[in-house]
């Protein structure tokens, strides 16, 4: 049974994983902090990069294994809000995203696909998070699903019970405002077993896993 | 430029990493205990194993990452000794192997290569480790070498200074008398970077990465 996974999911300690008002210059609504210490050149595994292998590194490398989808909210795919207008956004990523795969943007404001060069569709779909899931799942063709953010997504996601794993990444900030993963959340952890691992590097990671899988 | 990598290298609290022993029923020569916890479905990642995602298990998925080519000691192909026998042996792992590159065994009784249907093949080749580096880096086409143990093959490139990493992991056992991986070797750490990392399972992983790289 394939999976739906959350990987490297930054939090902050007061718990948020966003800032509030996402900018064409602030992609992360301006909690960029989150990730001044995250190294993306190793989310497609250790090949060719020059770079210590460290534990942060190593579990990056778990982002694309295994993954035939990912899901995200419309404020990881741009700044926009309301109808989209016809500014020629892709994305902020350009010709070569990091996905290379289908990606499911979860919007009020269906559009036309996009389809990249590099293997990469966004895919703009209203619906339920099991809607949309379902719609994840087939395009994934029996490999997991990448459940991408932001936090809001991933927190609807989980209040529907439909998160497998997460590794979660809590870094050493506070924050004071932003967008918290946890906001209105009670309980979650009852229905997973939480591993964490400290890093000499000052943060934590943490692996949910769901109780009842394998 | 590739480097050369040691994964899942499992050491007892004594510094032994094999037995001394290796006959068709005990591979690691006694010294299986070394390996009672580990998973080796993660070798290759994630991908469809439906199993909880523990520290230990994310780790091991580093093993296949860019690598190009293994290199092994001939102990760690068989238990035989001497000239070979024409006794039909292909190695531990029958036609699907966990390799699925060119494997180098390094041996002083050349013999002619196997070619697997997996895209595994096992050359026996004689000679230095910088020699046999040679040949694995040209078959690997860029991408890393392996060295796959046991731990006399490993310390052999050590003395020669040519590992740029490993993952050693410390298990909690002892085993009293074994091949140990650091017999006469001292001060090896002055050239690398060390981190340790605890996992809630009682083992320890240490990620070795040389000085000067990246």
């Amino acid at each position: 049974m394939p999976r739906t996974r959350v990987h490297n999911l930054n939090i902050s300690l007061d718990g948020y994983a966003a800032g509030e008002h996402v900018t064409l210059d602030a992609p992360i609504g301006g909690a960029e902090r989150l990730f001044a210490g995250f190294d993306g050149r190793f989310i497609h595994g250790m090949d060719a990069v020059d770079a210590p292998v460290t534990l942060d590194r190593a579990l990056t490398t778990l982002w694309g294994q295994g993954i035939g989808a990912e899901i995200m909210g419309r404020r990881k795919f741009g700044p926009q809000v309301g109808e989209w207008s016809d500014d020629g956004w892709r994305g902020w990523w350009g010709d070569e995203t990091p996905f290379r795969t289908p990606v499911f943007v979860m919007t009020h404001h269906p559009r036309p696909p996009i389809d990249l060069p590099d293997g990469t569709s966004f895919r703009f779909v209203e619906g339920s998070p099991h809607e949309v899931l379902a719609l994840a799942r087939e395009a994934a063709g029996g490999r997991d699903v990448r459940l991408g953010g932001g936090p809001s997504t991933v927190r609807q996601f989980l209040e529907a019970d439909l998160v497998d794993f997460m590794h979660l990444v809590v870094v050493p900030v506070t924050l004071g405002r932003g967008v918290s993963l946890w906001e209105g959340v009670s309980g979650v952890e009852d229905r997973f077993t939480v591993e964490s691992i400290a890093s000499s590097s000052g943060l934590t990671h943490q692996f949910w896993n769901r109780n009842g899988r394998g």
